[in-house]
């Protein structure tokens, strides 16, 4: 056995509590608005709505060579999804603080990812009850993964319609809440099919987004995802990626689509912070083209490189 | 200014985590299965699914002057909602052993209701990964609250249909877990509509539950409820209502039922281990037939009197 490299060697991640998430006022006169605090040591009430309800929102933002990527539309669709919540507003410019003093705290390395949580707080009557509870997590992101190369998705009912924001706000269509206990099962139900994710489709048969990705799908010389409107969240890679199109002279747009244009499409990817842009290789068993150039490009730049 | 009256006083919640939740064999050599901790100071990780992913399952049982109401029913549903998350199987004898020793521990009151709740832990490469978190929390229940005289009450879109449980079990219909924004937020929704909470009614147009009650409802001496297959949760307060009718010689049945089958009926209620049989005075601004007797008979063998 030979001794760890310990330039190379995982770091432990950063945590840093945000009491300071409503801004200087809700802070007692001894509190700071940034607290750095031991991640491996427990530091959330059981009473805490994020766990007892899921309530709360949260973003995961990727670090590239050093670089924050879309920091802004992160923290303002943060504030989007706790303002679905009727949480208060939070101070973005502490927020934005916390990062990038994550970002700082945590050892360089090429790919990190940093996530932001806020939660309503404690329930009425625990210690804390009153004020948001929220917390910045960043940590060294996944070497380059295998799903950067292509792959496999299957389509699932995700069981609301796409009008489901105009008729129903309180299905939280297109709010990044705590609640994920769906699209966790819905990734798990994709892999007993064998795919590495799924793509879910409105019970009007238009395709929607993946649990953790947004949906993007070329057709020619235009790029498609489908409209925040139809109960999607607005993807913040999506919007790295049109920038980079748009100034390539190509032409993006938002539009409803069936799985079928999905299936005669001439590529489509799955993108986020972590996975960037990964190209669907298979859509419930059938092949799409993948266009590796291509590929890179949108990958590169949603890590701005 | 008076002193407080200790005797009245309400005291503290308590809290025991439950490290045996799945059984001693996951348990250290020095590690107890149940452990009491202080409801004041933090217990979990900011890494925890049920936080960072609303993952796991919980149950709030009743108990009224001592008696643990439907104990067994509610560790049961809890280990089916683990079990439609693909969690390891629960340790019930455990869990039964942590509910009564968290009643034993507060001091003793009219009415307690004890909360459990399980996540699938930590996630991957955190401390403590790969066994579940567990924890009871009893606190005092809520002083006969006005709710049990009578609510309003709004239908709202679940934006799913009642066949959700057959075709998309990756939607979970039925499982009680910590993924509850929806819920808070369709309760939201009513009182913006002024009441005191809203009753899901499927895509097809059938009443499914409240988003933390079940649904009566009461046609001359017959008396229904919506069928667990139709994605609602089996609720235990209602099998001790069942229980109690079918002992008086009343029908009991499970069958879907539509808005106006409510509104037409001779009285609803909404069942729930905290609320008791709450009976709803009007549906969508139409009155009910609200029956104050019955009414007391329902709550009365909700809480075991």
């Amino acid at each position: 056995m030979t001794a760890p490299d310990t330039a190379t060697a995982v770091p432990e991640p950063v945590l840093l509590l945000v009491p300071g998430i409503i801004g200087p006022t809700a802070l007692s006169a001894d509190e700071e608005e940034i607290v750095d605090a031991d991640p491996r040591a427990p530091q959330l009430l059981v009473t805490d709505l994020g766990v007892t309800r899921g309530e709360g929102a949260f973003e995961t933002i990727g670090v590239f060579d050093g670089r924050i990527m879309a920091l802004r539309p992160h923290l303002e669709r943060l504030q989007r999804s706790a303002t679905m919540l009727e949480m208060p507003a939070l101070d973005l410019d502490v927020l934005e603080r916390a990062v990038r003093r994550a970002v700082d705290e945590l050892p360089a390395r090429p790919e990190v990812l940093v996530r932001i949580f806020v939660t309503p707080g404690p329930e009425d009557g625990a210690p804390g009850a009153a004020r948001p509870t929220a917390w910045v997590h960043a940590k060294v992101g996944p070497a380059a993964s295998p799903e950067r190369e292509g792959i496999r998705v299957v389509t699932l009912d995700r069981g609301i319609p796409s009008t489901a924001p105009q008729t129903s706000p309180w299905l939280l269509a297109g709010a990044k809440t705590l609640s994920y206990a769906i699209n966790m099962a819905a990734q798990r139900e994709a892999a007993r099919r064998g795919a590495q994710d799924c793509l879910f489709v409105s019970t009007d048969g238009f395709v929607l987004e993946a649990p953790t990705s947004t949906l993007l799908v070329r057709r020619g010389d235009a790029f498609c995802t489908t409209p925040p409107g139809a109960g999607v969240l607005p993807g913040t890679s999506l919007g790295t990626v049109f920038e980079a199109l748009r100034a390539d002279g190509l032409t993006c747009c938002e539009e409803l689509m069936t799985v079928e244009d999905v299936l005669t499409s001439d590529g489509a990817w799955l993108l986020s912070s972590g996975r960037l842009a990964a190209p669907i290789t298979h859509l419930d068993d059938r092949e799409l083209p993948v266009d590796v150039e291509l590929t890179a490009r949108l990958s590169g730049a949603i890590a701005g490189r």
